[in-house]
């Protein structure tokens, strides 16, 4: 029969740069415990544990988090604006208070209805809105038709890396371990990814010696290096960076006239140290030394996914462009125009994460429990979590600086690392995988992030309740050890 | 001064392939229409008009079009669900019905939170109530896991598109007229887009030999031609395809070994004939002629943008995969992955859109009788616009069919064609800049959806209320014709 009795698409002559991607968050382990997850609701009671713990993906409300009232209450006036017909019912019956009310009416000056699509780069108010944060944030001025709304920030990151790609000779530096996000992306736009290792025994800080010649190997293998990624604080290893550490990486940016994307999804998520914004950091070096930075082109993203706000399921974000050509600016305008524009409801949210309640409000009171309460359970998480490493064989993993995740390094025996090979997987997958099948726990293994050669890690949420869940960990790790030793 | 005191990107060394893509629908005119809007919300009274009509865009809640009551009320419980503490003030002094209520609990049953992500190409529960509407509008069966939840239909086109498109060699049939998404996903891609016209004559129909003389062009060129997009109900012409035209598309698709991306996401906009979908019309032709058509692959498309529905904003959507390999199918999963999940909330009203109130239910009345407002409003505004096209001189343009848009041909004299070669401008884009700098109403011109050589037109929504931009439109083309004629 001829050629037209099979299927047209097969594996083999698909997009290639997609099949080449590699997005290990989601990937195989993730189906597993979603298969695992469908067997308990079934009521199986087959497996060796009762629940499935998703440690895999930052989804904290997948987990115990609960969403932030004012937020959800604001909302919920925006997608049914008929409730402000009734707000003494609203006032004296359903615990909203007069600021939800005025913040939703404010909302829907701006945008009219959540319903309809908004400015592609999203709605001229509520980008105001994040402007003047950033200019509260940072002590210097941000102009509004510089920020670009978008689908969480991955579609941020899409965005800028679609039009700076100029093609295959394309480098742009990474980080790693880094979140899969830069690799896969950069995959599917067939770029090349520079990878540069940050520096473990410092607390996974940046090493601008490692930046350095990651960039010179780059140059001399014929990559047009233009783009340094870092993310701050950093995913998957919590590690915030000094301002000493932002200058450098200005400066050699300035040095080799590289655009830089700063990922600082995370910056509310801090623990230790403080958080400085890129954008602070360059703005005060212009000050300082006037005409030496005002080339440099910086893009920098947040997200409503990570924070105390947590509502990553609304994909909301934004980035900030410093710096860029006009031209070019209106390229990324263009582009977003395509796909129309940011979700307008998680735009709102984005506005209420930027321009909270203040002291004096009347939602306040409530507002400031909620986020302390959950700013303090992930904080003692991570301390729960990181003593219970601490007890583990082998294992190391420094003090949880921020963002949503440990990520330890892990010493296995070699009896574990030659299963792995016969079975045609990493010593971190199978170590993994075995995790998962024993205690229903999730992590992602490290080589889904990039790790030195002969280095071995996991990346774990420490958003899950309890501990439990911690001590099962424990305990298979240690009949792991036992098994293989 | 080295090469480091400029900018690194500019306009000569970004990706070429954003560059060369081209989306006309949130173009020049429409950047320039929300600066007049911008002007007259300042007070300004030097424009001679005194409303900007966004008649560029199918965005009917930007315009007249309020939201149906069922969905929002729904929304506003999903996103607080504190409000269902309250049940008998919601059911007592908000105007909720207990189906509402019902729906609610459902919805968070099935995804937990709307904060949370889900799982990459939806929640399961949603995705089977997707597939249960599927058989109910053909009558044959579809399975939830074929189904695939998008960032409106927009981003489902784009994923699509990611996996099928090999490289630049890969061609995929486009319909000429189209909507500019198709083109301009296909430039950023670097694919090729093999372009089939409509056939204006009957009334924008399909024209299988123009298919088919498109598509040996495309081999003759040595062109991997892989795939064919079909709108239907047509955008921007509004023409709803007969049986017989799907079968003779779905034929020639077997015969050539074709994907079919089906755009249906204008199916409920019909306003002559009736709206077939391709998967029905598939199955029908399997079930006629066992094994003949097994091998074919089809992506069929639907969103809560259009319709009665019209919730742009929200970006929600979904497409169903039928007959492509598991292999395959596993690397489009991964490709929505990479950007997570869509909305949460979207995908609620996905849910509400595929199950609305059913009669007996108590929010039926109210939800049948808003419905059926939007539909015939949308009939009555097509036919008034029609109406006056009819009166004005050297346009014509067939009766409404469906979707939200008019696509008349405009015949412009020597005199205007000659002006616009001047400028710089094509005629219809010349026309569609006078239009809107003298009337404030907003259109886009035929040049950005295609057109045959030599024809002229432009893209109208009759979305507007009122008949007083209508006439102001009459008033303009009779102006024009007089100071080129």
């Amino acid at each position: 029969m001829s050629s037209n009795s099979t299927r047209r698409l097969n594996i083999n002559n698909i997009n290639p740069h997609v099949r080449e991607a590699k997005y290990a968050v989601r990937g195989e382990l993730a189906v597993k415990s979603e298969e695992y997850r469908i067997k308990l609701a079934r009521g199986d009671d087959d497996l060796p544990f009762k629940h499935v713990v998703s440690a895999n993906i930052g989804n904290p409300q997948q987990l115990d988090q609960k969403p932030i009232t004012f937020f959800r209450q604001v909302l919920s006036l925006v997608e049914n604006p008929l409730l402000l017909e009734h707000e003494d019912v609203l006032l004296k019956h359903l615990d909203y208070k007069s600021d939800v009310i005025e913040r939703a009416k404010w909302l829907l000056s701006k945008v009219g209805s959540v319903g309809a699509y908004s400015a592609s780069n999203g709605a001229p108010g509520i980008r105001q809105s994040v402007a003047d944060f950033l200019e509260r944030r940072d002590g210097f001025p941000a102009n509004w038709a510089d920020v670009y709304m978008s689908i969480g920030a991955s579609s941020g990151v899409s965005t800028l890396l679609h039009v700076i790609v100029e093609g295959p000779q394309t480098g742009i530096l990474v980080p790693i371990p880094q979140y899969p996000l830069y690799t896969a992306s950069l995959s599917v736009l067939n770029g090349t990814c520079v990878p540069y290792y940050l520096d473990e025994s410092k607390n996974w800080g940046t090493d601008l010696s490692a930046i350095k010649s990651a960039y010179a190997d780059g140059k001399a293998k014929g990559i047009d290096v233009r783009c340094i990624v870092v993310i701050n604080p950093g995913n998957p290893t919590g590690a915030t960076l000094s301002e000493e550490d932002v200058r450098g990486v200005i400066e050699f940016a300035r040095e080799e006239n590289l655009v830089i994307i700063a990922d600082e999804v995370y910056q509310a998520n801090v623990f230790a140290g403080e958080f400085i914004s890129f954008k602070k950091v360059l703005r005060t070096l212009q000050q300082e030394q006037p005409g030496r930075y005002d080339h440099l082109e910086l893009a920098s993203l947040h997200s409503i996914s990570k924070g105390m706000v947590g509502e990553c399921g609304h994909r909301g974000g934004f980035f900030e462009m410093v710096g860029f050509d006009p031209e070019v600016q209106a390229e990324f305008y263009k582009f977003v125009s395509i796909t129309l524009c940011a979700p307008v409801i998680g735009q709102c949210l984005v506005e209420l994460m930027v321009n909270p309640p203040k002291p004096g409000d009347p939602s306040y009171p409530l507002y400031k429990q909620e986020y302390d309460a959950i700013y303090n359970g992930l904080k003692e998480r991570a301390y729960a979590l990181w003593r219970a490493f601490s007890r583990m064989e082998g294992v190391e993993c420094g003090e949880p600086q921020g963002s949503m995740y440990l990520f330890p390094t892990i010493k296995l025996p070699q009896g574990a690392i030659d299963a792995a090979k016969e079975q045609g997987k990493t010593p971190d997958e199978l170590y993994s995988l075995k995790l998962l099948e024993a205690t229903g726990v999730c992590v992602v293994p490290g080589n889904g992030f990039g790790q030195k050669e002969g280095t071995l890690h996991f990346r774990t949420t420490f958003l899950a309740p309890g501990t439990e869940w911690v001590e099962t960990i424990v305990k298979f790790h240690e009949d792991f050890l036992n098994q293989y030793r």
